[in-house]
């Protein structure tokens, strides 16, 4: 396995995100867009410039957003009745995931945007225990 | 470093996408989008279902476009001067890269999918061996 | 009150769509749309015009996933912990109705359509069952 | 007719938005959005959080492009000639709403939201006195 | 005046699209996506290959879009009370015009397209009739 | 050849941007954004009024977007790799354009804004250069 290989195969081999079924999904969507929100947040605190500021409310607000919609997809889209069974608190992890993904959004507070980064930690713990998801490939590695 | 922590940590540490400026860039979004493509054509030809084949070409002309998007956002955004220098090549590559995302786009055959996933590897390879992603994380683990 | 009031009252007193907490939500997004995709089935299976279907299925692809986009909000953003309480089946009843809007998009079958719009009108149920909901305005109307 | 059936009903049977001629329309998609931005102005005036008042410029400023599209579609896509002739202030009516929209859209005074939401106020009431919206349904209710 | 001054001049010193009241308005804008619209058509009508067929149908459906989108915005945002009654039949025109692009939307009919080819250019004429339009620039030149 | 030709032609014979191939690319449309950020940019040192210029950076935010856009379009899709033998800086100057977009957006400088709209005006050169741009219209006139 050559390093591009090493680098992408875990998430080339998985899962689904286009309502088609074409089984591609990865928590690191929501993972990606929740680390943007954190940094945006810290250099807002760290800028006395107003027009950074100001950008950095917006742009953070759209990415909290795309953290709310990567975690809906995963919640209606890639889990089955079964994962529910397997998983009983999964509907309440998700609701707290994205409501915490909505507070990231209202608030330029570090805390509120690590809140929401360790629920979509326990997201992602959830989803790669899932066969659905070791089945699919290679991760994670042993 | 728990499971989570691994899971996630390449991405968590590294690069931006925001045109703020955040830091957070990752070659695994445009990589997501492409192997849906792949999937996604896989499952038209297996397929005889009018509608399911309709709704295959339209959802992988959004997937593709995302890819386009993903990677004009790294090109522009990510990659500075010296990374011209050090990678004569990089122009050249993303311009293949996007145009293989078109013509993925365009076509319902598995081979312009894995072409666009074999430039989005190259990509990667250069993303990944820049100082910037570098020194931003502990990625690529040893 | 006269009859621009009375059309508009129930909508205009209540609740909130927007993160801000404006406070206006209601279960009339999802139900209008829904009840264009059941309309655009309809109409397809009336058709032999291949451009008319063709359009037919991606335009109620998206109408559905607008209902998904409503229903995912309602749930996370104008839902409380106290509405879980009193209604304990409150997120396996949104899973069920997004997963049906899931549903509805990929097919174009009447029934799939009817499924999404009967737990669209439980969702509207237990909405306007909620203080949050009754409190806030002159709805439903006596 | 259960509780669903009234709460929804006057929507279920009526009007299209889609461009396909499916045959949902509805000023309650305006009505909704314009509430929500006269909620955030009256919001924004009673908080003094730079953050909050940043948020809600742009967030009243998506709705009141949101009620602008309402509009328009309601006015190219569901009247018709012979609504012209039956309403001949229909065309200044609409431009006056949009133009209103559009002076909300540019303003934090509640007095501009108001102007907006009286002139969609206006719209539904045409809209509901036509025949092709009451013989759509049962509503307005008696 | 060098050629790419020559070129963009017209647009450069001209008009508003923006809801801030930049100013920059254009009726390229509509006509570009037109054009586009039209000869999307005419290679459908020259193609046989399923593929090419649907993915031409949903494109023009968004450029298609895209002209109601501009025309509307010209309609409400670019014109005022004096140029309704400079050009009295302005509201009928911008009607029958985003009509006409409806009506391209749903067809492809080479002469639905044109039809709203058309109906723009008397658009482009009305505006570039307007001292608001002439007074900005240097075009039309002589 | 009566005015709406000669005010549309340009534009009306040329060239494509919907990933189709329909043939209908143009530079103006990005000029046409880059014209309003720098018209925003202006205004809002023009102003004292915090509504306006918070509203003028979001505003410029998507104009600047949609420059970038549109400028990545015309790079990997009208572009063909004859064209980047006839025109070794291709590359170069599309990074540069699109780098200097993306400033613009950051920054509420007039400079940054007119180093954008430069570097329109120089991919406008090269693109009405080309055989493929001129073969397809009466573009440029005598």
């Amino acid at each position: 396995m050559n390093l591009v290989e090493k680098i992408l195969a875990p998430r080339y081999e998985a899962h689904a995100h286009c309502d088609l079924f074409c089984g591609t999904y990865d928590p690191a969507q929501a993972a990606i867009e929740a680390d943007s929100c954190l940094k945006i947040v810290k250099k807002y605190h760290d800028s006395d410039d107003e027009v950074f500021r100001a950008r950095a409310i917006f742009i953070k607000e759209e990415r909290a957003e795309l953290v709310k919609q990567h975690l809906w997809i995963l919640w209606t889209d890639f889990f089955e009745p079964k994962h529910v069974e397997e998983f009983p608190g999964l509907h309440d992890l998700f609701w707290r995931a994205t409501k915490a993904a909505g507070a990231a959004k209202k608030s330029m507070s570090v805390e509120a945007q690590q809140e929401m980064i360790d629920l979509i930690g326990e997201v992602a713990e959830v989803f790669w225990a899932t066969d659905k998801a070791k089945g699919a490939g290679v991760y994670p590695p042993s």
